[in-house]
Order: structure tokens, then sequence, then C-alpha cells
């Protein structure tokens, strides 16, 4: 995202090392822009360009950096660096810097921090990856139910130098207990006496410590909120969720998503294209391009067995390759429309026979196309095989633009019904990568191919 | 998103048609909730509730019904009530509503709306679907630069009741030019007779009017911004995007970005897949299918090139469906991650040699991996075929492993380099979908398979 003539004058700044401009340098970037110019060099630069910043955007630009980077820079710095940057992030930031570490350093630094932190740590490590619960951050506002709106406001004053957002402050009885939220445009529109729990707003959308991250970061689009507060198994408030982090956690399941449907294992985390080796990219890609290669041999098996009426019929080889394609396509196609609108909750699996309908329609739609095309093509470019004689083409023809026209609705309905049994049995349907499903109607396409074509042909 | 049980209550209720029970019920609903509930019930239904709701709620609960059901409404509204809707709807999305609107519908409610209003319309429907100013909003607030800091608190609290968000003030001159902007957060914490302009940021994010809009919402997302502010061509403020409106077009984003990757033409519009007839759904698959069923020609005059070779090497055609498929997926996962990383700016055009010498290398290691699986495979199954005398099995197994790892290679070559060549002709690198990029390795595919296995096995 930084410009090229930019990244140029950063990199003569950091050459002359004029102390007084790198400082002056920190104090007038924004910390996500230095974060930018820092990603390309080498880590021991970065350390020196951050001990020019006030402690508090050191830890920003920290944060904005990417865990590689974090973890490379947690070994240059000292025992008392990293102290001072674990007091100065963010709950959340900190929590998942932590869960990083190794855990010598991470305990090594433990006893150096205050109670308050080192227990908000624990509570914020304590949720496992992908839920509501390891996005959250405990910096949220809250107050009590029985202050006027003035004293609301000033009380939020009061606290907000401290909390990532004072727009949205949470109002919890005596046990933590939500009872609802006042948003500042509420409290400064309320009479200035009004008590708070005249202005509440009672009916809560939240999210449980457990509920996936996605589901979490959807309520926030869904109901257009600045923050989604997150409560336990006691009702009791525990955390929110920001706006700018459902935003990040829409965007990391979206690459997720491509990637699952590439068939692309992985950590699957934002920015990791160029960062991860090429051994790595090899790692994540191979088992399922190995996996599918094995799963291959059906297709060579079905082919082998048919292998003499292959010999006789050898213009049926040609159209092999576009059997494959079509199937493979307008399966993923299917497939992936209907990953997508289960994803955005647009269909859940109860629709499941409205949605098969509607693919079998599409299907017999696909397939009439495909048939009159491959009829075309085999009567036009057929010539040139060699035919048994006693056969005339338009019966090759008749045959392969059969097969081709229920290979396409076979695969249209094979590409909507998996999603649906995965998400049936609550499993993320977007296991059902393109590449599997090209393999698996590849083996039913060659099977009704060759059984159409040997029953049309009457061999 | 609505729990069967709910929507059962709901309908009990609608059949009563108790009219205090029904204005009860959409006081007490959000209006997103209620858009949910009505969304499969007849459009006089929803009518016929909405008109229990106050004027207020009922602009909110229509923006939130999808595009074709709210033109379906539109059409059962009399004019009247069709100006209360246009009076009481936000500036974006009664923007989004009249461009949709039939030309004389439209045209005959302009006159009855107030002249502040009728420009509003007429600003923020000129400029092109995809553009920051086609998703902005003119609900914004400004404050001029002369105010203390609790002259600006009350400033807000007077207009608060009318705009989007009071949370980010902005800071224009009196021609409207952009000189920074204030937080509301900024102004509480802020000595009360603090001058705006001792106060105000003025290092800004700003989007251009015509600036594309994911970009603009990248521009939110990497700042944690509320609001984005939107200048013209004189550097006059002239609207906002705001940070709910940049999740729903990051959500928008991605769903085209994936039914691009599976070559689905069509509206790309969230939540559009139950809506959309099964005769739309095969018209926005049909064009790339049958195009690339078109292309898939070549494919088959390659493989009726060699059909005397392959009749003499009847083995081949076995393996024919595992190299089309494992050129395919490797060619596709590439392409995603390339297609990703561009998206997510995590990698521009000019990254292009290191992207290719890094797929280069993913690609010998997957090559490596498949030639010996492949090797495997021929050497153990491939006893069934016939084959010509004189040759042996080995060589036949070297010859497809070669082939195959060779195709390997070259698919991820072409998977990873036809994004970044569109790319950089300024084009969505998205274009190159997954199918379209199968069937193009298909043909290279089957070259580098005839080629190498006529030259290996000397005929």
């Amino acid at each position: 995202m930084v410009e090229e003539q930019e990244l140029l004058d950063f990199k003569t700044l950091m050459q002359q090392g004029d102390e007084t401009q790198l400082r002056q340098f920190c104090i007038n970037t924004q910390p996500v822009i230095i974060a930018d110019y820092v990603a390309d060099i080498p880590r021991e630069e970065i350390w020196y360009l951050l001990r020019h910043a006030t402690p508090e955007n050191r830890a920003e630009v920290f944060s904005h950096l990417s865990p590689d980077v974090q973890l490379d820079l947690v070994e240059i710095l000292s025992r008392y660096e990293l102290i001072s940057l674990f007091t100065h992030m963010s709950p959340d930031d900190r929590a998942d810097l932590y869960k990083q570490l190794p855990e010598e350093r991470g305990e090594s630094i433990l006893p150096a921090l205050a109670q308050a932190e080192r227990e908000d740590i624990r509570r914020l490590t304590a949720y496992e990856e992908g839920t509501a619960g390891a996005v959250m951050t405990s910096d949220y506002a809250t107050i009590p139910p029985h202050l006027s709106a003035s004293q609301a406001i000033e009380h939020l004053r009061t606290i907000a130098p401290d909390k990532e957002t004072i727009y949205y402050a949470y109002v919890v009885d005596e046990r933590r207990r939500l009872m609802g939220f006042v948003s500042l445009k509420d409290l400064i529109l309320a009479p200035r006496g009004r008590l708070i729990t005249d202005i509440l707003q009672p009916e809560m959308v939240y999210a449980r410590v457990d509920e996936d991250q996605e589901k979490a970061a959807r309520k926030i689009q869904k109901f257009d909120l600045l923050a989604l507060p997150v409560i336990d198994h006691n009702d009791s408030l525990v955390g929110i969720i920001t706006h700018d982090d459902a935003i990040d956690v829409i965007t990391q399941e979206q690459t997720e998503d491509i990637e699952k449907l590439m068939a692309i294992a992985g950590r699957h985390e934002a920015g990791a294209y160029m960062r991860t080796s090429a051994w790595g990219h090899f790692r994540n890609r191979a088992g399922w391009v190995a996996g599918l290669a094995v799963l291959g041999l059906v297709s060579g098996f079905i082919v082998q067995s048919f292998e003499g009426f292959l010999m006789q019929f050898a213009i049926l080889a040609a159209f092999m390759p576009m059997l494959a394609d079509t199937g493979g396509n307008t399966g993923s196609q299917s497939a992936s429309l209907v990953i997508r609108a289960l994803a955005l909750g647009e269909i859940k699996p109860r629709d499941a026979m409205r949605v098969v309908l509607k693919e079998v329609n599409v299907g017999i739609y696909l397939g009439i196309l495909l048939a009159v095309l491959a009829f075309g093509r085999v009567m036009l470019m057929g010539g040139g095989s060699t035919i048994p004689e006693g056969v005339m083409l338009v019966n090759i023809a008749t045959a392969i633009a059969t097969a081709l026209g229920l290979q396409v609705i076979t695969a249209t309905l094979i590409g909507a019904m998996l999603p649906l049994v995965v998400a049936r049995f609550n499993r993320d349907p977007a296991v059902i990568a393109s590449p599997a499903l090209t393999t698996i109607v590849d083996i039913s396409g060659l099977l009704i191919y060759f059984y159409t074509a040997r029953y049309l042909l009457s061999v």
C-alpha cells in the first residue's frame, strides 16, 4: 500500500540515521503506515526505528505488523523492552501475541506485569481460535444503571483515555450481567437528569464466548453496530468485538473460503502469501493435490476397463477432455453458489429441497445447451476420426450429446447437494473444494459417458 | 436468520390481524428483524404490516429489504406513501432506490420533495455504480473551525437527530474544503474552551468520488475508521462512507470474487441466490460454460491428431483424466492465491518476478511429487493395458511421469502469471476464472503429454 517514492525517501532517512528526524518521522506518521514501510526491511532496523517512537506508538506499530515479524522482533527485544510493549498494547493484540510466544518467554514476563494485566491475558487467551472469545477485547466501557445522563457522560470522560470505544457503554448489574447498552449519542441527546435505566436499550444483540467468530462478525454487519458485547456462560459481560475487528474477521474468513474452495490447506491468514516460503506453499497445496491424484485412480480404472471399446471408437477419446471440463465447471459453479449462500445465511440446510429443485432446473437448461453444442461439434469435426463400419456419425453424435447432457445435470446436482449434506452435519460446507468436486464428477462423468455410449451404439 | 418458531408466531400474528398487536410488534421489533420476517410473505401483506409502523421505522424496514422486494412494493404504494417513504429514508438508501425506479415513477415524486432533498438525490445518483460516490451518504456532521470544544459538542447535539453518525465531525472551510476532523471522544476529552483548530487531526485519509468502492472500504478497514470522507474534484467534502457500508461493500466484492473465480456472470448482489430464477441462474452461468466448451474444441483436435498414436498406446488414454485434473487443480490453486493477494493489496503487479519465481519453485516441488505418484501408479496398474511389443512398462511409466511433472510446473506458472498480466493492464485479475484456467491448461497439458510421450517412447 506504500508508494515507491515514499518508500525510497524512508530508506534514505533510515540510512542517514538522523535521530531527531527519525523521532519526528515516528510522531508525524500514522502507526499503520509505519508498519507498511518497515514490512520488508531487516528486523534489526525495524526495532532501531521503533526505539525513536513513544512507547504507545511503538506498541501500536507493533500491533499492525504480521505475526511472523512480531515473533522475529520479540527475539531481538530485551526482557525490559518486551514488558514495556506488553504494558502498552491493547488487550486483544497483547493476548494474540502472548499466545504466539514461546512458553518460557511468556512465563518470564508475566511476573513483571500488574495483577490486572496478568489476569486479563489469562482470560483472553483462554478461548479457542476462531471463537468470539478469541477476538474480543476487554477494553470496553461499562456504566452502572443508577447514573443520570450527565453523570454517565462525566464517567465516560474519565475512563475514555483507556478505552477502545466510549461510543457504546454497557450497563451491567452488580454481577456484571448485561442489562442493556447506551450510545454516547443517546446520552448527549437525553435530558441531563434522565436516568440510565430509562435510556438504555434493553433488547440486545450479543455473542457467546464460544460462538463462531464469523457468526459474531455477521451480527455486527447485520445490525450496523460499532461493537458487539460478548457474554460467558453465566451471562456476564466479558468483552466486546469492535467493528474494525469484525471487518478483519470477515476478510480472513473470506480468504479461508476461497482457499478451501481451491483445496489449499494452511493457516489462511491475511497477507500471508509473500511471507510463506515456497516449501510452505508446497505443503499447503500438496496434500489435496496428491490425494485427488490418488482418487483419480478410479477414473483411470474406468477408462482402462473400457479400453477395448475405446480402441473401437477412438473418436470418444477426443471428447473426454470436454466432458471432464464441462462437468467440473458446472458442478463447481453450483457448489460455490450454494456454499456462498450458506455462508451468508441466505439459505439453510432445511432449504435443501428448494435448492436441489432449482439446480436440477438450471442443470437441465445447461445440459440441453451443451448437448446441442456437442452434437454440432461431433457432426462438424468428427469426420476425421476412425469410425467402425456400419456406425453412422449421427449416432455417435447423439450418444456423445446425450452423455454430456446427463453429465451436466448430474454434476450440477452433485455440486449443489454435497455442500448441503456437509452443512446438515454442521460442518463447514466450504470443505467441498472445487478440485475435489472436479475429481468426483470426473468419475461419475466417465461412467455416464461410457455406459451411455455403449448402450446407444449398442455394442 | 429467523428461527422457525418465531416465524410461525409471526405468521399467526399476521393471520389474526389484530391492529393493536401489529402496531406493538412493529414498535418492539428491530427493523432489520422485521425485514427478515417479511422476506418470504406476499408483497401485499408486507405493506399491510408496515402500515402499522411509524413512518421512520417503516422507511428503515424498507431499506433492509432486497432491491427486488423494494421494487415490487413500490408498485403497490400510492404516490403519497412513496413520497412519505422517500422523506424518511436515509440519503444513501433513498438514492439507491431512486436509481432503480422506473423513470416516470421517479419523476412523478420529485416535485413533491423539498428542494434540498431533490438536490441531494440528484447529487448522490450522479456517480457510477461501484465508485465511492455511489455508496456514500450525505448525512454527515460538519463543524466550523472557530468553535470551542464545548460549543462544538453543543452544535453536534443540535444536529444529532438527523445525522447517521456524530462520532466524527468534519472541519471544513467556507468552500467546504476538508481541513481535518475531530472525533467526539477528542471533543469530550479536550478542555472546554480549546478551539477546534487546535484539536483537529489534519492528516486525513479520504476517498475521491470516482475511486473504486472496494479501495475506499479497505481504507476504512486499514485505518480502523468509523467513517471515511469523500471529496470531489475541487477537494470539497461531498459525503462519507460509514463503517457498516464498508462491511457490506467488502462482503459484496467477496461474493463477486468467488463468482468470478467460478466463471459465473450476473449482478453479484448479496442475498440473490434464492431470488434469482432458475432461468436467471442459467443465463448467468451458460455464457462461460458454453464458451469454454467451444474453447475445448482445441483439446479435441489435439487428441484427434494423436489418434493413431493413442490407438497404439491405449494406456495413455487412462491417464488423460488425471493429467487434466491435476493441471487444473494446481493451476487454479496458484491463480486463486495470486488473485487474493492482489485483491488484498498484498502484492502488486510490479512484484511479478518474485511471485513467478516462488510459484516456479512450488511447481517444481509439486511436479516431482506428482511425477513420483504417477510413476508408481503406472507400474502398479499399467499391467492390464495393451502395450505394443518391444516397449517396456517402465518406459511408459517414465514418459507419463515426466509429462505430468512438466504439466504441473507449466500449469502452476500459467495460473500465477495470467492474473498478474491482467492486473498489469489495470483489469480485475479475478476474470481469470478457475474454469477458464482449467480449459487453458488442459490444452497445454495435452500438448505436453503427447509430445513428451511420443519423444520418450521414440515412435
